[in-house]
């Protein structure tokens, strides 16, 4: 099972390159009405319509008063997680918070020449919404890199929904939201929940922004609430571009490619080396651990379809390549990491040198593992504490202040016809000038 | 012609402003349609179809030569700005490339108790596009709150696309363009130009980000192009709340109303103020300077249709209520307005005082106009250098910090049934341990 092989040297490689990145990974199925009617009905019926939608889609019976899971059962679930594993989880909420919290920007206030008195605030969003996948796809490790920022921004109510398919809930994801500080914990998912969090029902209050993973219904009412609520990115499949040199373990690279082929039939691995040679024993080694990866159908699949090894000329040409690629997470195994990453602008997460597995930054590094997908690195980033707080700006005028700047703001106002503007700097103005 | 009038005594208080709230001020026009033909033409079609759609909406006959406004047209026409406008420009824009600078980010690396070396890096997105109205509502003061921003973040390649109706270009949009350091002007408009600078023509190469205000056709085409593409807020109809005692000239409050009121019928001006004859007073000053005002049927109909006077028991009530509201533009008129402001979490810009008329941040102040609308103050910001900057994360192990952590990394990746996360961690700790 062999991916595609490019080199910079050969005539068609432009016009192959552009297909690559121009690839498109993944089939959105269209489910907007479907989703459309879900919101509605929920805005209209509320508890009642989460309860029969939770009945339909996950077989769960529920009440008004237990779509909530209460802090008893999130007790009794959370004592069921092995101790490594709360250890660990213990850990990464720690790194994360470590690392989240020096994301915090200050407030600023100045005075300038004038006396004109300039400034900021920044202010946390009062109440944010979690969205959970439930399943095989729940990931505790989320729960933190969403939860974590939230609460190192200083957002007071933190609400989380996590689906329990057959009643089945994920202790070690119960235990990520208590670990991280979550407040309120639901049982619902879908639209539906994305519904209950944007306009509240009698059981869920309704929250101002909504961050956090979903399927196709999930993605499509994120879009559809936008608005009424901020969203974080819609995230589309992930993807790995590994830069290494001939010094490196074919063996690890391939690991390291393997790592984002396993999460999705649509994830990228993608290979750019210098020496044809090593590209082609890393697509070897591939081929040898994909035999032994449980997930090897999904992992094989992904590397067949959307893989590739490019070989380039220079390393100079391999950062070019990636700017043009914007790679979600981006690994440098060569000989001067820190100077390549210098000359490449447009990735999510960098990760140097052979001591620096992606899957680290997915659990335990520190840095936030929600990152822009599908090229949108060129325009934006990864999540942070910015994503749960929100600037004000601040002025303060003086007559002295007023008198040196208002003329010209009259003198715009009036250029665009706008006269109450300007009048109503020019009533100012006459009371300054006597 | 009268607003309506509140007060937090009456009984139906509370259900009266939960109306006011939800009140819907916009009809969008569903163009999505339409849009979505004219994007596909000029995928298709390039250069042919924007000179087409120009010759259609603008009534001016172009060739793919003369879509760019060449520099000696842009000089011939900023060369018939008056002085007094040109010098008010200059300041306006040093102001704001002064305020904006400020909130340059830094960038970020420390290495922790283990050996990791951790942080980020901000780069600057590539290429922005500007959209930039034409006709009557071409604001000069919008292309300087947008490109100047876009050229503090380090912005290599900004282009502006603004339509020429009939040929007729605005001289002063054309100096703001120079004098903000925008680097190429299209003279389209419309989707086709949204288009244009998403996915490229022979003449407009595409950009990464665009930002700037438009009708409903190119609000539509934005959110169309999202995705491709990074786009600012989509911006409502503009809002002013003002917080003023008894202390205050009525005259210049109502001339603060009437400011946001002039901008469109759909504007909302409020007023809230601890003294029911004060609220009275200001709504009859309103009364009075409409029958001066230029644009006295647009601003009539706004404060007729949505402005409202709130009287309330005390400041803190005032916080609260304001709170509620996430004003777009605040102004605090109170004694001690810097102690109000520090009670108020959510509002887009605040003006403190009875020296700061909101249209001084309109023009000169140097904080940006571009504000979040309808009640988004809660959870997104103004317009920014952030808007153009994105932050890429950057993590390096030592074997040492790997040692540490790796083990927790593996426990949490084969809990999430992701095998080869781990085993690419697992086989670098083999490695090291021998």
């Amino acid at each position: 099972m062999m991916p595609q092989f490019l080199s910079t040297r050969d005539a068609g490689f432009e016009e192959a390159f552009r297909v690559l990145l121009a690839q498109k990974r993944e089939d959105s199925p269209d489910v907007d009405a479907a989703v459309a009617a879900i919101i509605a009905d929920v805005r209209e019926r509320g508890d009642a319509a989460l309860v029969e939608l939770t009945e339909r889609f996950d077989r769960v019976r529920l009440t008004p008063e237990t779509l909530r899971i209460s802090d008893d059962e999130i007790e009794r679930l959370c004592a069921q997680v092995p101790e490594a594993e709360r250890e660990a989880l213990g850990l990464a909420a720690e790194r994360i918070r470590a690392y989240h919290a020096r994301q915090m920007p200050r407030d600023e206030s100045f005075t300038d020449s004038l006396g004109a008195t300039l400034g900021w605030r920044w202010t946390p969003v009062s109440a944010a919404g979690l969205y959970v996948p439930g399943g095989l796809a729940a990931y505790p490790s989320s729960v933190l890199m969403n939860a974590v920022p939230a609460k190192v921004a200083g957002v007071k109510r933190l609400v989380v929904t996590v689906p329990t398919p057959d009643g089945v809930a994920n202790p070690l994801v119960l235990l990520a939201c208590r670990v991280a500080g979550v407040d309120e914990v639901f049982r619902i998912g879908g639209a539906q929940a994305i519904a209950a969090l944007a306009y509240g029902t009698g059981a869920v209050r309704p929250v101002d922004k909504i961050t956090g993973p979903g399927n196709a219904y999930v993605a499509a009412a994120k879009r559809r609430v936008f608005g009424k609520v901020g969203i974080d990115m819609i995230a589309g499949p992930s993807e790995i571009l590994v830069i290494a040199d001939r010094d490196n373990d074919p063996d690890w690279i391939a690991l390291d490619l393997l790592s984002q082929a396993e999460h999705d039939e649509s994830a990228q691995a993608l290979l750019v080396t210098d020496d044809e040679g090593f590209g082609r024993a890393v697509a070897e080694a591939v081929g040898r651990r994909l035999e032994t990866l449980p997930r090897r159908a999904i992992a094989g699949a992904s590397w067949r379809d959307f893989g590739a090894v490019v070989t380039v000329r220079s390393l100079d040409e391999a950062a070019e390549i990636a700017d043009r690629i914007a790679a979600e997470h981006l690994e440098l195994l060569v000989g001067d990491p820190e100077a390549l990453a210098s000359r490449i602008s447009h990735a999510g997460a960098m990760f140097l040198g052979p001591w620096t597995p992606e899957a680290i930054g997915d659990y335990i590094g520190g840095p936030n593992h929600v990152l822009p997908t599908a090229r949108t690195a060129r325009f934006s980033s990864g999540l942070s504490v910015m994503d749960f707080l929100k600037r004000t700006t601040v002025s303060r005028m003086t007559p002295a202040a007023l008198a040196a700047l208002g003329p010209h703001a009259e003198t715009l106002a009036k250029a665009e016809r706008l006269e109450a503007h300007g009048m109503s700097v020019r009533a100012r103005l006459d009371r300054i000038n006597g």
